[in-house]
């Protein structure tokens, strides 16, 4: 995106990634054009609300007119800044980090795991899903080799912050954390929370509330 | 909370759980009041914002008045819904499931892991993580017996929704999916999704677009 143009606030790019999955499922089955009302009903949201979102996309938002799958798609990807590859890597060598690396939606997203760390002495040397696992001492200058952007922090809450502020000094400019703590980080770094428990406590308070999903 | 007491929206509801975060770290720290102040500090919200958060907590929101730490965790339990246990299945064996199972966090805010089911032949039988690997043919069943509210989705997205239909189909009302896909599901069962490519994709956009975490 021109840096002179609108940009999604976050509540409208974490829409257009729900959008992008749609189209995507749609593409694997065929479907060559959606509309927006196709979307609001796939994710229950409101028409108008898809149009805005999408309206940031530039002259593919045409209303009224049905987009192609795979055009929209594209903007999305553009907006979203997941049209090229974010080298990334990853800290705590355990089964979050395994289920992680074999996960096939990040590299299939331009993610791609560089590197693969951890502080445990009997971890290092040890081969993860094809990957090296290395101390931590090597951390800043692989994540400089790599130009790693994103790290991943994938160890226990009490390491967390450490961690965190490793990644920081490394360079990197966004993290994804798995531990549930708050990470206080410098403003350059963006950080995005994956707290399992805050994912299952939400879920425990809508099925309490009785809403429906 | 009585039924005709306001609810927190899911906003409010999302910053609770993180408010809990921070009151559950400061109490190990040893410090048994905090603020409305310390909390919109640590969080980077507003103090406003957070006095009508906790305001759903009923008496336990005085203004102008430290809490303590104990008691505000307390109410926040309450008002999401886990000062109780919720016996919870897990549905796919593989690396993400010995992650989650592994995980402290369930446990300890109260979500139990009562079963564990696979669909590959290979896979049943074996223990993992302590918990014996079922059939998809036992799940409606163990879920009745269990008396299991929460079901989690670990599986690849290709058999996301037919596993989500079963959950559905055998009684659970919350169902947290790990597979990146949209589900469709009766209103009656609430859906959080933990998409980590969504995840990342919103970290990639905040680093794009230069925002602080």
């Amino acid at each position: 995106m021109m840096a002179d143009e609108p940009r999604p606030s976050r509540a409208s790019a974490a829409r257009l990634s729900l959008y992008l999955r749609c189209l995507e499922g749609w593409r694997r089955d065929g479907r060559q054009t959606a509309s927006s009302r196709d979307l609001a009903a796939a994710l229950g949201v409101g028409d108008a609300q898809v149009r805005k979102d999408l309206a940031y996309l530039g002259r593919l938002g045409r209303r009224g007119v049905g987009y192609r799958t795979d055009d929209l798609a594209a903007g999305i990807r553009s907006a979203l800044g997941i049209d090229r590859e974010w080298p990334t890597v990853l800290v705590g060598a355990g089964n979050l980090a395994r289920a992680l690396l074999r996960y096939r939606g990040f590299p299939e997203r331009g993610f791609r795991l560089v590197g693969l760390f951890d502080a445990d002495p009997r971890k290092v040397g040890q081969r993860v899903e094809g990957l090296d696992v290395f101390p931590m001492t090597e951390l800043a200058r692989r994540v400089r080799s790599s130009g790693a952007d994103l790290g991943i922090v994938a160890v226990p809450s009490e390491a967390a912050q450490e961690v965190a502020d490793a990644l920081a000094d490394a360079g990197v400019r966004g993290v994804l954390n798995f531990a549930p703590a708050v990470l206080r980080l410098p403003g350059r770094v963006a950080v995005v929370n994956v707290d399992l428990t805050i994912q299952l406590e939400q879920l425990a308070f809508q099925v309490q509330a009785g809403r429906d999903g």
